[in-house]
This record gives structure tokens, sequence and C-alpha cells, in this order.
């Protein structure tokens, strides 16, 4: 049995997270923190979280946790990430880190977008967990800097067809739609109900912060420095996120070569479904998953390729991906506890 | 192993069997058909339905079916259940029919709300599948006739109520509300997306077919006639139910003497929780799970009581119920297969 | 032309005054008051205000007031608008007010449900603003109690039936769900997009500050004192509010008598429309208007009434009918700016 | 008064023209035809539209059409406008039609994406109704094709952009999102309320009819040939479409020259904003209007241009432009009959 913490287990991911290791056969919820709910019980918290009457947030300290776990899952605004993971990586504690503060191997990319970085050491040895893509390194190392939503449902698609050189690195577009779930349970007039439904709009275009996350790892794939124009979006739904990606293939590139190059990269990973040509993806089809839907349509004669992916926000773009990782980490199949089917509705 | 059958697997009840049944430790499913979708596979359907490329819809066959499967769910329209049903049981396979078709004790009551009862005898020999409350008679049957969604959601708090002669059986008003996905896949205008968002209208006053079901076993638990004032209402969202009932407290009932009673019929069981004094039920607490929530409100002076109730219509409503009662009647656990925990979005 | 000046104009009720104004070809925006966006224009506040971009927002301050407007809309918290009110009304300023704080007849119901009232004097002289029951006072005075928008649809269909003797006053239930917009603009958890959505939830049951405002004017309608049994819901949707009200009927009372009576009061009134027997109000036919849509079932050998009215939470029940009754009030027909047709979406 | 027919009124669209030339003070609603509703009246089919219960649903005969209207809105399916035009402009009845029939300078083009045109020579006389950049023509012409929706919201920014010669007119991206009213009120599964809500995707990728049509439009502006990749995806929300359009600027193109060539082409006109840099369209800013707001964001270095355009796809997406189309064609103001003040919500 793996022992496992959730800190910030109040927000909308961390409880995702309580949700899935509860369900997991191999791991035990032995501790959760909360800074604003310190004391209250995750059913008091959240009244659908039936049977957690006893499941008491603690204040989060280092010390007294790593008696209880084995890892420590960090559900945390970046920077409040930065300050405690030392101390658990101190104590033997495995991290797997959801805010941005391990995300980066380039420190000057993480200090522009964030603020200083205070545990620069740590940020050199952390691995990206992109969970089907550094499975190895995963696999490695004591301390995941887990991937934002929007750059896991773009790099999953494209960093395959950068490495094969199948597409030209400039001029890639990601135009992305969020859920409002992935904005988290802090108050806000942009996520007021009354402002959200039946409205849909762009936000913070040319300058989301997942922009310099995913531009390291396309430029880390694509050899060479790769510029992306991201707009996201906020959908009126809870949870899900489509990215609608455009690049242009090099000259030649067919249709079978683009599906067997993403076959290549996923056809035996459990998480990761490319469709058949001509379907596309939708979050309907993933929602309440770990999985990641990959359609794509050409146009040979234009080279125009318009890529589409869908994932759970909070799943496979956070809390199911953590959990990925967490098997990864544990030499267990990626699979457990992430693989119940889920109904359409 | 318990080898499975869904029949009308193409529809909302269906594919949540499905689900379930695939999720279930202790049952395999062996067998889905459908009229709609005959040689199809279930992910052809539903592409949100992964791995299931090889599960392709059969025609309902009973004599090939009684080769695969020791149970049959029904989860098809009433009137065709009755046609099948006899079949099945000539056959050995036990039956949950989740149909109106065998729900009803008296069949004067069903032939007065449906039509000509062409299996009478089965009729007679159905036991009504409320799980919590008809668990023995259940546990010795072959064939179920499992609740409609309305009747759980009332029955479940009101019968013990009644048993205990703690209110009146005059005058119990129910005003209920459902999601969307209770009036199933089938096109309407009534469920056509422009017309249903943002909208919410009462329907089938005096006249909805579940008014006599719910009076019949109000009856038999009052022990008189039991008259019902049903008001179903259309919610703008896809899954969920829940009613807020009205009746008068006998003389004297205390909120205290409400709250041992329920506790006393469920405080031992997994998939009814009766909420602290004070504390309501709401939809986002129940979606997704086997769960009914009850709460409710007692002014002592008027002997005013409200209760309200909260279920997944096609979870507890529908699929849940019917797989609890199918762990039931195969001696296994209630909860097995259905107590994953559900985070709240 | 009507000089007008809206206070609380960045409010939800607020704008859609400013829109009614906009909109009314005997009226004039003159003045627009907002605590929190002072020195804003309308159009900042609002982007979907177009057309405001010089309309700024004031301190409120009487005296500058007073020197525009010959009447004020007050979109204010109560207490605030009992601070308010006697410094216009000294300067001459007709008021439509609101706020609970000029709606009770009866001193001592208000200073129950909210605090010490400091203009009681005030309070004796003003009219409660249900348009179509009390116009001839409406017409006469220069103080108005606007009604809440739960009372008000409920006070439309049931005070004909109580003053015309034909239900019995005990035992009224309402059972009234409103749109999220209903909650106003401030931020919490419970209108916070992921908690509302795909939820559905009763809340304040037997203790809502609406309560005593129904009641009194029931018991005034009864000649009686009348107790009503009020739980209202939140919808997920933003505009809209629908009621089912159940009653008893005394003996002998058929529906031809209910649905004339309600003509005789409704009948050659623009915004009240009695449905045809066995239709039923949804919230979608009155969404955007100024209407009430009235429909019922009654069960004559039980004698339960079932009585469903719907308006759109924001107009009938707020904004509209303030403009309905500043019309009243300046003698000119009260459908004045408010009888636009409205498409179904 | 300009006496006005609608054919179609049933549909979404011809309902949305009912309720703006029963608003609009310069014209009067003198026939409505419904191939499916024949001899309802309007409020028997459309319960919200109130006061119609006389207006009854005629067949379709051009010659008791002609004695009744000056002019007809078609709100039919292509292939039925191509047969009904010519009989009413024989009969000098001016024709504003909704359909694709008339929308197309090159009848090839129309051929190649619908069928063969059987009124090759009143195609050619027919003007494209995209009010602000066809005025001139609307106003001499006596038949209109009336642009689709999503034509209207990628047209409006993109043409003066490209006759300016600001952008390159290769590799022009579209992707675009239509709330679900754009289906049409026919049923089908892809319009059903539990398979959209909760939901976003992609459809008809690479083969939307609505692509031939920008492109014409395009090309003409551009004076060349202009391919379009255009993606368009369902929105779960009633009203309402966005589109995010990607073009590179030519070389030394800066802000203030986008910003100042679209205040040029709109900036004297009502019903298209350009917002102020740095602000975005969002759908509930534009939700009930005839107007259209764009956005940009350019990031100088790259020359990547993103603009932003939202309408309501009922209102500038159709029956609004309808209408201000009629109003130019009548030589009155553009705004009559569509210049409400609408709120944000």
């Amino acid at each position: 049995m793996i022992n496992v913490g959730i800190a910030g287990a109040s927000g909308y991911t961390g409880v995702e997270l309580v949700k899935l290791i509860s369900n997991h056969p191999k791991a035990k919820l032995c501790a959760v923190t909360s800074n604003s709910y310190k004391n209250k019980s995750l059913t008091e918290i959240f009244p659908a979280m039936y049977g957690f009457e006893n499941l008491i947030c603690e204040e989060f300290n280092s010390t007294s946790l790593s008696k209880k776990v084995d890892v420590m899952f960090l559900a945390l605004p970046h920077k409040v990430s930065m300050e405690f993971v030392p101390q658990l990586i101190e104590k033997n504690i495995k991290v797997i880190d959801l805010s941005a503060d391990f995300r980066f191997s380039d420190v000057e990319h993480y200090e522009k977008a964030y603020q200083t970085h205070t545990s620069k050491i740590l940020l050199n040895s952390a691995v990206y967990g992109l969970s089907e893509l550094y499975t190895d390194q995963i696999a490695g190392t004591s301390l995941i800097g887990n991937p934002g939503c929007y750059p896991t449902s773009i790099l999953l698609p494209m960093i395959p067809l950068l490495k094969e050189k199948l597409i030209n690195p400039d001029g890639i577009i990601s135009d992305s739609k969020s859920g409002v779930s992935g904005a988290g349970r802090s108050l806000s007039l942009a996520t007021h109900y009354s402002e959200v439904n039946e409205s849909f709009t762009p936000y913070k275009i040319g300058n989301h912060r997942h922009t310099p996350e995913i531009c390291e790892q396309l430029s880390l794939s694509a050899g060479q420095d790769v510029e992306l124009t991201f707009t996201p979006h906020l959908l009126p739904l809870t949870r899900g996120m489509l990215s609608t990606i455009y690049a242009k293939v090099l000259e030649g590139v067919q249709v079978q070569e683009i599906h067997s190059t993403l076959q290549k990269y996923y056809g035996n990973r459990a998480f990761v479904r490319i469709l058949d040509y001509g379907k596309y993806p939708a979050i309907s089809h993933v929602k309440g998953t770990n999985r990641c839907d990959i359609g794509f349509h050409l146009d040979e004669k234009s080279r125009q390729l318009i890529v589409i992916s869908a994932i759970d926000n909070l799943l496979k773009g956070a809390a199911g991906q953590a959990v990925q990782n967490m098997n990864i980490m544990f030499n267990i199949d990626e699979e457990t506890g992430l693989n119940q089917v889920q109904s359409p509705l």
C-alpha cells in the first residue's frame, strides 16, 4: 500500500485527488491539509463526499506528514508549493506538485512568468509529469512537476508530430476552450454563475502563464525555439477542455503518416486514444476519465493540419495524470485506480 | 462471477448498466441487445464508451441469451418487457426489469395506467425492487420489477414515516423535479436543447404514470388507501432528481422522532443518508452515486413536515438500484460495484 | 417626459431598470448611482450596455439628485433604502423602493424579519406595489414598496382565490424555484458557477424573509391570519421563477369557478395571462417579459388545487413591475415601455 | 408602413423575425406561413408568443401573399427558397431570403456546395446582404441573399483588413463557436439536450457549407482567391456565436492601423463596435442585440493577428440583419426597430 497525503484538499483538484486515491486499490489516503478549512472534515466542506466525516483537514506540517505518508500531492498555489517541497524531499517523501513551480527546465522561463525561484536545485532534478512522454524519467524521480491542463491538451498531440518532423515548428496556433472548474473554487466575478452561464469569451490572450510552459516543451521536442499562439476561452460548462490546434505539415506529409505516428506513440498506452480519421473528440467523450482523445483533419493540398484534443481538465489535466504519475513512480501499472468505465452522461 | 446480459443497452439507462456491470468485481458483461443499433458496437453508439469495440448489440433472443447469462437486465419500454420476461424466466434466467411491467402488486392498478397485462402469474411472483425496504423478498426472487425514479425518491423517505404512523396518510404532496436524462434518448421537442435550456416547467400534472406506482406502495405501507398529489417538473440539467414532499405529522410528533425513525430504517444501509437536521439534499451531492440523501424540516406547531430527497435518476433511480438488487439476489454485499467515491463536480 | 434616477445601478436589478427606462418612450434616465463603481460609466461596469459611456455612476446624494429627477428607483439593500427614502420624499421626489423596507403594513412584521424600522411614518404611507391588485393606491402615492420576486409569483394567483373565498386559507404551500440572478451580483460560494451548474437544492426552509411579506398580504386578502409553508429552491438557470402552489378549494368549488375568478381579476390586464385549463406555465414563456403566466389543476374529488405561476424574477419580480408602478403613478398606460414582443429563445 | 410577410415562421429564425417586425415602428406583420404548423396560430406553436392568437400560419401561396405584403422574409430551407423567390419577384414583392440560395455571386460556388441552381438570372441580380459593407447595393435591390451566421461573424472583421491590404490573404483560419439554436428547431441527436449539455465539440471540419460562402466574399475583397480554414464548434448555450480568427499582418502593420481601419469602416455604424485594444468580445455582451463586437490582439513581432468577433446568431447572424436590410431597402434608418437597449443577463 502506498501511503498518500494531499495538500490543498479543499480545492477542486484536491478533492478530485481525494476521490481517486480513495478508489485506488493500492493506495491509502493518510492525511489531507487545507488552509481555509483547517480542522474541518472533508464531508463538512463537500457534502457530496460521503464517508469522510473523520478525515480532518490538518495544517501543512512536513514533519508530522512525513511520519504518515510515502508521497504527497500538492494541490496548492504556485509559490506556496516551492516553499513546502524542499521540506518534504528532505524527509524522503516523494512529491507530485500540481502547481507550476516545478514544471520548467529553464528557470528563466519560470521566473519570467511567475517569480524568483527559491528552490533551483530541486527544480533541476524535477521531472515534467507528462505521463506518456516522460515515463522513464517519472519512474526514476522523487519530484514531479505535474503539467497544467492546457499544456497537457496541447502537448500530447503535438510533441510526437514535432519530434518526428511532420509539422513546421513555426506558426502553431492553439485555440483552447476550458470548463469553469479550471478556475478553481475561489470566488470571482468571472466565475459567478450569471456572468458565465449562456456566455463564452476568450481571456488572457497573449499572456496566459501556460504559454511558456507549453513553449518550453514544444521547443525541447522540436530541437529549436517554438513560439505558440495560444488563445484560451471559457466554456459554460463545469468539467472538460478541448483544444483545436492549427499547424502546417511539411511537404508531402499525408494523413496516414500523421495517424501512424500518433499511434506509434500512444497505441499501446491506456489513456490516449487516436480516433479514426473523420471522427472528432468531444468533451462528453472524456469527461470523468483520465483519457485524452485526439482527432485530426489534414488538407493535404494546403498542408493545413487541424488537430483536436479533448480531456477532462480535472483528471488528465490535473488529478488523474498526477495519480498516473504516482503509479509510474511506484512501479505499478499506470492504469491502476484510473480505469473505471464511465458512461456518456 | 455473475454472467450478465443487458437488453436495451443503447438507451441512457442501458448504457449506465453497461458501465456499472463493467466496473463490477463479481459480474461479467456477456451480452447486450439493442433494437435500434443492431450489430453495432457500444463504442460506435456511444464514443464515450472506450474499449467496447467488440461488444456488439444483438437482437433480443431468449434462447441464445439463456446460454450466456445468469441474469438479464431489461431496459426496455413497458409492454416489450412483458413479452420477453416469460421467455427468460422459463429458461431459468433471473430478470431485473426496469420497465413498469412488473412493478405492481395489483394488476388493476397496472392495467388502468398502462394496458392489459399478458403475464399476470409472473406479475404475482415479481418483487418490487426497492432495495432497502424489500431486501429479503428481493433475495428470494427470480424477477424484480425495478422501481421508477420518481417512486424511489418519494418512497424511500415516506414509507418509514407511514409504517411507523408518524404522518397522516391523507394529503401527501410530492413536488418533484427531474433532470432531462429521465426522458431517455428518444428525440422530442420537449428534450430539444434550445427548448429545455434556461427553462423549467411542470408536466403531466394529475396523470403521470408513476402516480399509481407510488400510491400502491404508500397504501401498502399505510395499511389504507393513500392518494398522492404528485407534480413532476423538468429541470434544465442532465442527471439528478429532487423531491420536496409535504405531509402533516400526527399530533405530538417531534423532529427527533422523525430523525430516529429514518435512522432506524437506513442507519445501517450504505446508500441512504439521513442528513443532520437543518441540512438539505442537493442534486450535486448525489450525482454519479447510487445514494439517496434525505433531509427534512418540521414546523412542530403547524405539524407541517417537509421532506426532501435527492437521487441520481439514472443510478438509485434506475440502473444503480437494479445492480444493487442483483447483488442482493446473488447474495453478495449490496454495495459491491456501487461504492466508488464520487467527487462533487 | 418623466425624469428618472436609479440608485444601485450596478446590480442586476439596477441595470435591468436602466434598460427599461432607456427603452421607455415617456421616461428619461437622468442619474444613476452606485456605491461599488462610483465614477465609472455603465458601459465600463457592464460591457453589454452599449452607448452608456457617458452615464457615470454618482454617489447617492439626495440634494443633487432632487434637482434632476422626478422619481427615484432604489435598487439598494434593505436598511440602506430606509435611510435614503425620507430625504427623497422630503424633497418631493417620488420613490419606488425595491428593497423590503417599505413593503410591510405592520411594522412588527418588518422588524421581526429584518431590523428596527427608522422611518415608521413613511412606512404607513407607503403602498405595496403589486400593480394589478393595488392599482388605485399606487396611482395616488409617492412611495412604493415594490414587491419581492417570490411574493409576486405567489400573491398574483392566490389573492383573488382568497378574496373570493374559493380556497381554504389554512395549509397553503408554495414550492418555489428561482433562477440564480435572484441572488444578485455579490459573490458567494452558493452562486459560484461550478457549485450551481447541474445542481438543484432548496434553501432557507422555514426562515426565508419573503415569508412574512407573503403572509401579511395573504392575511389581508383572507381577512384572517394565513400561514404559508414556503420552500424556495435554486434553479440552474439565470432568469426566471416558477411557483407551484398547493391549496384546498372549499366544498363545491369547480374548475370553471377558479378560472373565471382569475379572469375577472386579470382578464383586462396586460401582464397576467390565465392559461387554458390543461396548459402550464414555463419559465421560457415569460423570460424577458413583464408578464406572469398562471395555470392550475384541480382534482375536484379531493379538492386539491395546484396553481402554477411563472415570472421573470428580474422583470415582473423586480424591475419590470417597478416600471409598471411608475407608469401607474404618473398616470400613463401601465404597459408603456413594457410591451415589447419577446421571442421564445 | 411596410407590409411584411414571413415564410417559415415556426422555425427559430422565423419567430425571431416575427418578434422584430412586431416591435418595428414602421412595419406591419401581415402574413406568416409554416409548412409544419399550417392553420395554427403562432401562440399555439410558441406559448411564449403572447397576443398572436389570431396570427394563423398559412400555406405559402405567392398570389395571396402578394396581395398583402410589400416584402417577404423567407426563413426556409435552401432549395425551397429558390422555388418560391421567382414567383414573388415576378409579383413585385421584395424578397429577403435567409437561405443560401441567393448568397453567391458565382453560381458554380453554389452548385458545388448545394445543388443545381434553378434561378440563375435572379441569382445574378441578388445582393449579398452584409448590411454594413453592401449598403448601397442593398438600397437598390429587390432581392437579398441574407448572409449566414458564421459568414457574418467572420466577414465583418476580415473584409476591411483584406481590402486595405493589412493582412496576408493566405492562411486565414477561423475557429468559430455557435450556440445550439443555430441548428434550428428540427430534432436530431446532435441537439438532444442530454447530448449537448456539458459538452463541446467541433463538427463538419473541412466541409461546412458556409465555407464557400465566406471564401467567395473574402476573395472578392482581396482581389484574389482566398482559402479559409474554418472549424465550427457547437457550444452548450442557446444563442450566440464567437469566431476567433487568425491571420498574419503584412510587414510593418501595427495595432493602431488595424484599429483605425476597423473604425473607418464601422465607426459611424450603429451595429458594429470596435473594442478598445486589450478588451475582448463575449457572447453575453451581444446576446439579444443586432450588434457585432470586434476585438483583436496583434503580436507585432511575429505579425500574428487574432481577431475575435461575437454576434447573436439569430439576430446579426440572421433575423436582425435581415430587418436591417429591409430598413435599408425601404430607405429608413437602418437602426429602426433594432436599437432597443439590452441588459447583460
